[in-house]
């Protein structure tokens, strides 16, 4: 089980998540809880460095912030204590996960989980830090955004465990955002490639290296509430037989990029390559990418997408290449990304067709279009995004199970 | 060097503490700093798991505890960076200090200091989390009260340092409490059994324990303010010539004592004993104790203080003992121990007379005596308590150096 920050901030929420612990551990499960820091105490931890250091980081920003999970987890070993159930905290360096790479993001490498099946045998419930590990160094590193998530399924796949219950505040994935979409139906199922499809469409629900693990290891994940006790969404192994036949199964809206088009590039086959290497070089990450032939002869039209945050340092980068082709740059802030996601998309263009007639019929302009065998996405003005969301969550008739 | 919670309360705080690790350093001093949980943090992590449950303790409750020197040390050191001097910050078990004993009050049962003095070869200042340590399970374990000074001084013992530097809230050890005393005048120098007889006497500059560490290492202690360059007061080891010299040197007030009187008791070898037997069966402390022969004929008084909070647990304890002795009991709560420490004072009765004929000279009962070679103390009425500091203030000349 994993109980992210806002499922454990305060004594009550932590006394909830604990009972959770405890009905598994009496239905005669092994339980191991991997736990956040509570509520806001991360944010608290890194504005305390700031106001010493505003460039604070490395190694001494790792030890400050590994304090937030030892809180969680001490705090919910003693309320699974106080409801009678023995109980040991771990923190990664007890619970024998080992990391290497940098502090603030570094990667487990391993995991030596005899300490935590000590306990298990021992009966207790184990808490364990997430987020952390130990480096070869012997100090405490942390593991980046999403950490938390990552020392869970890592934890299960260790432990070969086959399932990995995700705590948090949403009740499951669902065929789109229900505060966009009000008839959004939650999934009780969703294969790996299709979630990490989603959550490369902008759905925040888990991150990527989570997943991949997942999907790896082979351990299904319950994405649920904390604080409701009906059933969420499990993240499964793809069906062999299922994987024939195509279906959508969700919608995913990403307001966070911006749209950079070079017009009148030569369509040569080395242009669009270096134009992005200049990009790659600078470490700036491209999403979508999609180039055509434009009417105007021997010329071509390179479109792609990447976060807003990145989107004038990649103007910078582009600016002299571009006239240096003799090509022009536009940047579009104003824009969204719409995704549909499912399996056999690619092979099945009915699918396809269907999203472009339907932003066709509403009068929504498609600006970009990328395809992959499992999603299929379009960039839009910002204005239209919500309403092209509602539209095409009718139009593949997801709110019916 | 060790700092206090209220040395390194807030960020501010903290970068001034760090100015004196680095101004040290810049000396070419080698600089290991104890630093403890910043401010109230120590108190609203236990107000936290009291909240869970409230008789929280245990391995679970040391796991949480420890995050807050933890805290400390990481903002220390990114104080330290961002001032331009190499710092590393170690957890207790990453100093490697091995503890053992029960959660919440371990013992110190040793120090291997490898990864500190690697450090330090370095060139970087090390901060090491105090009131914490690694024990025999490879769990986090606290020390208890005043925990922080005793990593510092048992660290110091284990790097061979000559020094230690204690930074607080008090600029050195005075005379008598200032806030009594408005004339008393602060200490250059006083000895370990002195300053072991004051901390006994109530005052509360620094816990026995590391008292009797520094004494036993030789590491000479200088207590001093964190926040005023001055400085402060030095323990230091008996000078040889100077014991034979009688001194007083200080004087101190515990007003948190409560007196028990046993009266009409039979006056038998055996009889103190087996009242304070029943004490130490109850684990009761007793601080003074004093049997003098009653005017009644084969009968004898009983007298002894202990801590106000043990009182009424000490008088059920006694009431059956004294009932077969047919003796009567009585409690005393208001009442307050005015103390004289210095040196030889046993064997220079004029030392003694002073205070006897100075508490008469103003009108001052004294309830009770206890002496010993280094202390002589007086148990008065609570109202006569600060009076009868001053008074003996003047009568010994302590103001003048």
């Amino acid at each position: 089980m994993k109980f992210g920050g806002t499922s454990v901030a305060d004594p009550e929420k932590i006394q909830r998540a604990a009972d959770r612990a405890l009905t598994a551990r009496r239905r005669g499960l092994a339980v191991v809880v991997v736990v956040s820091a509570p509520g806001e105490m991360t944010d608290e931890l890194l504005a305390l460095a700031r106001r010493i250091d505003s460039r604070a980081n490395g190694r001494e920003l790792d030890q400050l912030m590994s304090t937030g999970e030892q809180v969680g987890i001490s705090l919910f070993a003693l309320a699974c204590q106080s409801k009678g159930a023995a109980a040991s905290s771990l923190t990664g360096a007890q619970a024998g996960i080992e990391v290497s790479g940098k502090p603030g993001d570094s990667r487990i490498a391993r995991i030596r989980p005899g300490r935590v099946l000590k306990e298990l045998r021992k009966g207790r419930i184990v808490t364990v830090a997430g987020f952390q590990g130990i480096n070869p160094q012997g100090d405490v590193a942390t593991l980046g955004r999403g950490g938390s998530d990552l020392t869970a399924v890592a934890l299960a796949a260790a432990l070969k465990c086959a399932r990995c219950e995700i705590f948090t505040d949403v009740k499951g994935v669902y065929t789109a955002d229900p505060r966009v979409v009000s008839e959004a139906r939650k999934l009780s199922s969703i294969s790996f490639e299709e979630m990490l499809e989603l959550a490369g469409a902008g759905a925040q629900v888990m991150q990527p290296r989570s997943l991949e693990l997942g999907q790896r290891h082979r351990v299904a994940i319950h994405v649920r509430s904390a604080f409701h006790p009906s059933p969420g969404t499990w993240i499964l192994p793809r069906d062999k037989g299922a994987a024939e036949k195509p279906r959508v199964c969700a919608l995913a809206l990403d307001r966070g990029q911006a749209r950079l088009s070079v017009h009148d590039m030569p369509d040569r086959p080395n242009s669009a390559a270096q134009l992005l290497s200049r990009l790659s070089e600078k470490g700036i990450p491209v999403d979508l990418i999609a180039q055509s032939p434009s009417p105007k002869r021997g010329l071509a039209e390179l479109s792609l997408t990447l976060p807003k945050g990145f989107a004038s340092q990649a103007r910078q980068a582009l600016a002299s290449a571009c006239r240096s082709l003799k090509a022009s740059l536009e940047l579009r802030e104003h824009v969204a990304k719409v995704s549909v996601v499912g399996n056999g998309l690619r092979r099945h263009p009915t699918a396809s067709a269907r999203m472009f007639e339907t932003l066709a019929r509403h009068n929504i302009d498609i600006e970009m279009i990328a395809a992959s065998d499992l999603r299929l996405s379009c960039v839009v003005d910002s204005r239209c995004a919500e309403s092209a969301m509602r539209a095409l969550h009718k139009a593949y008739g997801l709110a019916k199970a």
